[in-house]
Formats: C-alpha cells, sequence, structure tokens
C-alpha cells in the first residue's frame, strides 16, 4: 500500500521534529504526541495568532484554570451524565469498539442499533447490547477516598464557574469575553485518527456573555458584507455576514460574527480556502447544552472533513445549571433607564409564633426568611448551619409591598467559539505539504504561512569561512534579539540546508557570502518563489520582521 | 488577628481579578486556584520572560508533551517507588497528616519517627506507624482495565523519553538543551499553605545535556565575575561566579551558570535582591534522581524561605534509567578525532552446533548473536518471538578482533533548573506589594515591573467628553495594535482611575485632556514616582513600548 499523505507528513513531521508519538520507548499508546522543537512553536504561534484575534480585535481577557476539576462541576454540567459514547463489546475478539465507528457511513446510531446493524469490524459478528461510556478521565484528589474528580473535557467550565467574578471585573456591563487556552481530555475507547483523535489535546475556547435580549455585535456592521462558506448539511452556499442572519440562516449576530473571526483566523493560519466550510448541526447531532452550532470543517485528504471549530450558542445553559447546583448568584443586571416601581411579595417572619417553636435558632431564621426569595412552592424551609428546618405557615405573612428596583436580573446567555488547536495544527500541515521532483529526486516542502512558521528565517554563511561566520552569527543574533526565530547553519552544501529550510517550512533563507564583506549586502531568498534578492543588511532585518511578525 | 501580607494579597488579588481560589462556588478545595484576567496575563508574562532567557540567551528549543504519562515512564523514573510523603493517621480525629508537616522545626523525620515525636495537630495524641504515600495523581488511559497512567510530576519525563530524537534534532552535538513549560502535578495529602503547595501548578523546566566529562558552559568567561549569593546551610556568602567553581562550592561551570542565569531571571521579574538567596540541598534532602542541587529560595514575610527553583545536576540517572527499561539507544557518542583501532570481542556462532539443537530457529539465533554486545556474564541467552533460549557455550566461539571505531557511546549527563511558576508569581506579588496612606485611607500598590505587569499602560481621558474619548480610543487602539496590553478606562474620578490600575501594579498611565485636542500631547504617569510628564503622543507611545517591551 502506498504511503498516503497523513503517513508521509508524519514521517517528515518526525524527522523535522513537529510531532513524535509519545512514550514510544515504551510501545507508546494511541490518542497521544509530542510537539517536538518545530511543532511545539508552530503550535504556539497559532495559539498566539489566535489570541490576537480574540484578545485585540474582541477585547476578551483571559483566565487559566486547573485541568482537574471537581466531579460537583462537572456533574452540574452534565457531563457525568452525558459525555458518552455508545459502545460495544465483542465476545469472541475480546474488543471493545465506539458504536460510531464501526457502523456503515450514513446510518444513524439509532437504527443500526434497532436494526442489528453493528457488526465486529474484526470478526464480522453481529454485536448487541451496546452501552454508554463516559469519556472523562477520572481521578481523586486526595488520599483514600478523597475527592472525585476529572481531567477537564473543555477548558469552557473553568470559566463558567468564575462567571460572578468576571462580570464583577467587567464592570458588570454586557457582552464581554472570556478565553481560555489550555489541555482538553476525552478518553476515546479506541482512537484509530492519528493527531485527529487525541486522547489529550490543546484547545482555545472563548465564551462570550450575552444579553439574552441582545444578541447583536458591535462590529457586525463594519463586517456584513463579507461572505461565509456554508454547508447545511444538504448544499454549499456563499452567503454575505448581513444576509444570513436577515435570513435566518444564522440565528443572530453573535454566531455569525465568531463564524467570521474563524474563518479570518482560519486563514491567517494558512488554511487552503477551497477546503474549508462551515457546516450546520442537525438537530440530533447537537451537544447537551448547545441551542445552535456551527462547525467549521477542514477537508484532508485522509480523514475528509474535520471539525476543527464548534462556534455553538450555549444560551443559558451553563450558567443556569451552576445557578441551580451552587446556589451561587450568577444573574447579571438589565438596568432600567430609571429605575422601577415594582409589586413584590416579601415574607415578614412572625415572632411570636418562631420564638417559642425554634428558641435559640428563631433569630437566624429570622434573617434568612427575611432575604429569602418568594417561590411558588408553599413550604418554607430554610438552611440553619447545615440543618434544614420546616416553617410552618403561622410563622410568617406574605406581604404585597412596592418597591423601587434599578433593573432586572437574568442569566447571560454564552456564545462559545471553540478551536481543537492539534487538530487545525494537524490541516495547516497538510494543507501546506508540497512534493515536487528536484534534480530526479523527492524533494519536500512545507508552505507554512510566515505568520505560523517555527522558524521564521534560516541564517547560512555561504561557506564556513570565518569572516563569513563572524557576520552570519551577527545578523542572526539581531535577528534573535528582535524576538525573530531564526535558524542559524553553517553545515552541509547550501542547496542542501535551503532543503533542510524547506522541509522546516521557513518562508525565508538569509544567505551571507564574499560579496557582504564587500558592500554589507546579503542574499533573501523566498521559500515559494525560490527567487533570490540581494539587500543591504540593515534592510534585510527589517525585511524579515516585517514579513513575519503577527 | 489581624490580616498578615498573604491575607492581604489575596484579597486584593481576587478584587482586582489575579487569583481566585478554584471551584469556590462548590465549596472549593486546598491546592487547586485560577488565574483571573490580571494573573493570566501576569503568569504568562513571567513563562515568556523566562524563555526569552533559555531561547534566546541559551538557545535551547521548546518542545509539549502530554500531562498524562504511562505508568512505564514513571517506574523507569523511579516516581512510582520514590516520589512519597510520609502519612500519619490519627485514629481519634480520623485525619491523615504529611509528617513532615507536624513535627517541631528542626528535627528531621527519621528522629521523630524513632523518638515518637509525630504528635496529632488537633489533639495533641501521639501518632505511630506513619506509611508512604505516593504523590502522584493516578489514573486510566482507555476502557475497563485499561493502562495505568499518572499525571506527571514534572515535565522533565516527556523530554528524556524524547532524548535520541532530540539528540539528532541538535545534529548530535552535545551540550544542547531543551525546555517545557506546563503543568504538573503532586497529590499533596494535605496542602496548608494557600498557593505556594498546590497540588496542579505550572512549571518552566530545562534539560540541558552534557557530556559528563566537560560540564563547561560556553558562555561562562563572560559572567566569571558576576556574584551569587549563596547559603550552604551554615553561612551565607557572595562569591563570584569563577571563584565559586575553582573552589568547589559549585561542583561544575555548568550548574553555576544556569544558577546565574536564574538569578537574573528573577531579578528582571522583579524579585527583591534582599529577599532572593541560593541554598544547597544537605545530602539527606536530595531528590532520589539528584547529584548536587541548589534552590534558589525566595523569602515571604508569611511562609519564610521558600523553594521557588531547583537546579539539579541530575547525572546520568534519568537516561540510564530510561535506556535499561525500554531497551532504546540513548546514547550519545564521543566522536574520536580520528578512528581508533580498538579490541573488541565477538561471538562467532557455529552452525554446526546450532543447526541440530535450535532447527529451525537456528538461522534467527545467528542473527542475535552476531550483532549482540558481549557483556561479563558467562551464559548467554536469546529472545526469539518472545522465547528465551539459552546457548549453550560450545555454540559460539569468542574471538578477539580488531575494529575501526569514529568514537565513544556514553550516557549524557543532564543539569536540570526547574521552575515553579506558581511560587515565583506569589513572591513577586509580595516582594511588591505596598501599603501607604492616602488622604488617611488605605492605598495599595503593586510595584510590579513593567516586563511582567499584566497591563502596561492605563488609556483614561480625564472627562468622558466625546472629543477627549475619540482621540483615547484611537491611542489604545494604536498601542493595542502594537502589542501592548492596555486598559481603557473613562469611568469615575481621574483619581479613583489611577488608584485602580495602581493596585493592578500599571506601570504607567496616558491621559487625554483639552490640551491634546489642542497640542497632540498627552500627560505620562509614572505608578513609582506619580510624577506626570506631557508628551507628543507620538512620543508617548514610543515611550511605553520601548519600557514595558521584554
Amino acid at each position: 500500500m502506498p504511503l498516503d499523505i497523513y503517513d508521509k507528513i508524519m514521517m517528515l513531521a518526525k524527522r523535522r521534529g513537529f510531532i513524535y508519538p509519545a512514550f514510544e520507548i515504551y510501545g507508546g499508546i494511541a490518542g497521544f504526541y509530542d510537539y517536538g522543537p518545530l511543532g511545539s512553536r508552530l503550535k504556539q504561534n497559532i495559539e498566539n495568532l489566535w489570541r490576537s484575534f480574540y484578545l485585540l480585535k474582541d477585547n476578551c481577557v483571559e483566565i487559566s484554570t486547573p485541568t482537574i476539576t471537581l466531579h460537583e462541576v462537572l456533574k452540574a454540567s452534565g457531563h457525568v451524565d452525558e459525555f458518552t459514547d455508545l459502545t460495544v463489546d465483542c465476545k469472541k475478539c475480546k474488543a471493545s469498539y465506539k458504536v460510531e465507528g464501526i457502523i456503515e457511513e450514513g446510518i444513524i446510531v439509532e437504527d443500526a442499533v434497532k436494526n442489528d446493524r453493528i457488526k465486529c469490524p474484526t470478526c464480522g459478528a453481529i454485536l448487541k447490547d451496546p452501552y454508554p461510556v463516559n469519556l472523562m478521565f477520572s481521578t481523586t484528589i486526595g488520599m483514600g477516598e478523597g475527592r472525585a474528580a476529572f481531567l477537564r473535557p473543555e477548558t469552557a467550565q473553568g470559566i463558567f464557574t468564575n462567571f460572578h467574578l468576571l462580570y464583577r471585573y467587567a464592570r458588570e456591563k454586557l457582552p464581554f469575553g472570556v478565553i481560555q487556552v489550555g489541555r482538553g481530555y476525552r478518553n476515546e475507547v479506541s482512537p484509530r485518527q492519528g493527531t485527529i483523535r487525541m486522547r489529550e489535546f490543546s484547545m482555545a475556547e472563548a465564551e462570550i456573555f450575552f444579553d439574552p435580549k441582545d444578541k447583536t455585535h458591535h462590529n457586525f456592521d463594519s463586517v456584513k458584507d463579507k461572505e461565509l462558506y456554508l454547508f447545511d448539511n444538504e448544499k454549499e452556499m456563499k452567503i454575505s455576514m448581513g444576509q444570513s442572519v436577515e435570513t435566518k440562516v444564522i440565528n443572530n449576530q453573535a454566531l455569525a460574527y465568531y463564524m467570521y473571526l474563524t474563518q479570518e483566523f482560519l486563514m491567517s493560519a494558512g488554511v487552503d480556502p477551497k477546503k474549508f466550510r462551515f457546516r450546520k448541526h442537525a438537530s440530533d447531532e447537537l451537544a447537551h447544552y448547545a441551542q445552535e452550532c456551527w462547525d467549521a470543517e477542514l477537508f484532508s485528504e485522509r480523514f475528509g472533513w474535520v471539525e476543527c471549530v464548534g462556534i455553538a450558542d450555549r444560551s443559558a445553559y451553563d450558567l443556569s445549571a451552576h445557578i441551580e447546583s451552587s446556589g451561587t448568584d450568577m444573574y447579571a443586571m438589565r438596568k432600567y433607564s430609571e429605575p422601577k416601581i415594582v409589586e413584590v411579595k416579601k415574607i415578614v417572619p412572625k415572632m411570636g409564633a418562631l420564638g417559642p417553636l425554634f428558641k435559640g435558632k428563631a433569630d437566624k431564621i429570622k434573617t434568612v426568611l427575611e432575604n429569602m426569595e418568594l417561590k411558588e412552592s408553599k413550604k418554607i424551609s430554610v438552611d440553619i448551619d447545615g440543618e434544614i428546618l420546616e416553617i410552618p405557615d403561622d410563622c410568617y405573612d406574605i406581604v404585597e409591598t412596592k418597591e423601587k428596583v434599578a433593573g432586572e436580573k437574568f442569566v447571560p446567555h454564552i456564545i462559545e467559539p471553540s478551536y481543537g488547536i492539534d487538530r487545525i495544527l494537524y490541516c495547516v500541515l497538510e494543507h501546506n505539504y508540497r512534493e515536487i521532483k528536484k534534480k530526479g529526486e523527492e524533494y519536500r516542502l512545507l508552505k507554512l504561512n510566515a505568520l505560523v512558521a517555527p522558524i521564521k528565517v534560516g541564517v547560512l554563511p555561504l561557506i564556513s569561512d570565518e569572516r563569513l561566520v563572524k557576520v552570519a552569527k551577527e545578523i542572526d543574533k539581531n535577528l534573535r534579539n528582535a524576538g525573530i526565530a531564526t535558524y542559524y547553519d553553517e553545515g552541509g552544501t547550501i542547496g542542501r540546508r535551503y532543503a533542510r529550510m524547506d522541509e522546516a517550512g521557513t518562508p525565508f533563507c538569509i544567505t551571507i557570502d564574499h560579496d557582504t564583506l564587500e558592500d554589507n549586502t546579503v542574499t533573501i531568498r523566498d521559500r515559494d518563489t525560490t527567487e533570490q534578492e540581494r539587500k543591504k543588511i540593515e534592510d534585510a532585518v527589517q525585511y524579515i520582521k516585517d514579513k513575519t511578525s503577527q
């Protein structure tokens, strides 16, 4: 079987130091990869490019929370119950499979289960009784029984559980956005898609909090004529931002705006526009928390259309869940233009009845009752130092009064663009991988965009003459001091050194030769045109800076 | 009890968005913290400042590996057996304690155990039978029994297990350095030191691979007169780098050089030089892998001297362990100036004896024997498809021959500077926290160094006049486009806005007033001097850039 593009990229990735299979010296395990010197820098460049869109263009703030997450958080968020894969065992082969991974394309899971269409991919037996398996890695904090915890399946929950503090940081004004970049975890049943389906991965997520009555975006007008490439599971279409929202193809401005930002980011990262589209989730594939979701999909020759970004309207789902589970006030306030007089029902405790019944606790009960929000339910109970006490209804009156209120409380809605950095990184490699023949031999290039390329410029003395080396090292140092990632190389023929830089995706090379000593000029070689241009040293350094800075 | 400095800093940290206790809405749990908008940026700035020392000044490369680590890796590294805390239970209080944390200061653990000196800090009972508890968080990869794994206790192992690939990336030349920045985990028994003892923390580690015969550093000469502040557990001393190595106070140039780099980094990050020292590990406190270790300690008013960096000579410990456990060739080659003729003992199989005895397997055995390294032990056995076969000594001859060899193989030594980012961050906050009185009221400042301050400049229109706001927003945008973190603020009196910036550690404010509209000048306020200087807008922007860029 000839090598396909994935095999070729992974070979280059290992040889050049982009990606290594993790724990390989101990046999390795599916779903874990290491980023080598070039891969780690490529990943950081992609992440920082992403940050520039959200921190700079969209004015979000960034936070950083633990990967280990208490059970309580993920119980409330629904992940303990819903973050599962339907799994099936083959009794003959002793293997377990994710049902979705082994049924025929086009068949939906429910039908496969109902109609005995799940076959063992190894022995062909009909497999029955699939069961859900939770996909979170679990661990325990502390000794013995300790506290149950999971490795986070998304960075988002770390943002939601701080909403009330972040709302205060934002000076209690909506909308505002908070991002987090970091590791996420998913204990896949049997991952078989290389770097596309990792068990530990890097995510970049933005959670933008909106007033549900106003999902407009303040920058929308300036980009309303820009076009998006959409696929609604039936047909592809090119549609302007403005039209997409007017015709309700996309539900609101905010969703459309973050789709646009996603498209801009992916193009800057070097994605091939012909291998890019937004696909709308059908209602039966929406995550448990999502109201509407668009995936940015990138096309891979090995894997087909790959979901790399999900842009979801999570509505009030998450904050409501945490308000209910934790009892924390995570509401936002919609201020009235002027205070309103509203009718409110209040509980007025009767000490004459409370005192004899509750004795020493009566005072505490009185305070709690006075500050209590009156709910529909008829029975009133209070929590006094951990003890739940039911309060008979002759211990209080319910009085209707008029109050001046400054605004109304509500649970903000969340628009979430969530990016799988590793998948984007792989697709960027695939979209920019080129094979050509040079003097009859295979020659490989990575045409990485200068903004994300791990090395921006190779600094090469033409030969290892002491005088050339001295100048070359000085230029190298100047570039590095300006924060530009260089690779200084004096080993081997100049052709071989260019080839090494081409495989590493380096957009430019500066070559120092004997003319340099005469007239202070160097050659700049452009990877993509292979053209060489002669420039003064200082102009060359400035040229590289301008071309490669984010 | 009055609030101490730690309490005050944590209050400011929560109010201003530096640090939040994690999972607080679910009651929280010791050892986990969230970094808010300012804290996350401060942490990134510290990490990037650190990177600039190792990537730029020391020419290391960076990699990024999973936090989940296979059992095999950490078994080989010694962590499964040695990464433990001696722990003791109180049967009365039902609590468990780390022995080290509850014995009197100055007493060593062994003596405490022997002489019944471990007392329950709650009830005073004498506690017996302490036992070691492993401090790694464990988890399982895959379903059912799956594969045993841990959350990494250090990022270093991800570097060691890739040594052979990284050695190739370094074109097989020593020394070379590899860094990793990321999360580390330590399942503390009962952490009670706030952000100083976290269960999930951020580390920055550098692993520099040396030829054990040459632990010099190529930059050493240029810094040999610089002084280090040392404490050898008896006295403090100020000693030049050169002298420290000559007198063997520090074992070798490499160790001393990375101590120097550490000192420079910490000072740039804003550590108070009077609250800094290097302390040498006594031989009984060395980690299981360390030959010599110096801690950079920072002084905290609450916690005393805190270990923030460990600079260890790990010798050949780790690579030897992985070579032995995995069988991978992780040697480096010391090339001879010219090839040498050496005598080698070779195994020459006798097919006449092997054939009748092993039949179909004889050919495979022959190949294995020919490629085998001859060890001291007399019995020779081979592994053929998983079966271990002992080879009688009449099946082979041992022949001495002469061979031309290009160099000799050896296991590189490792010098490891390992930084606890969260501890450094806390100490930077503590060393730069100031309380003064202003108009009779408490006034708090963080005198953070401009290089690490999360916000570099506040942009403040003097009043919220439309024309001032317009200019201010333009200046703000220019600064942000230049990659400078700004905070635009038009709310409240100018004094209150300065105060907000002072508490956030912002070194500069630009104020836009009515003169700005006349003559294009603005005021730059310096946090530390509170002096205000009038500058042309473009000069002001350039001034901020110069003062705040790393």
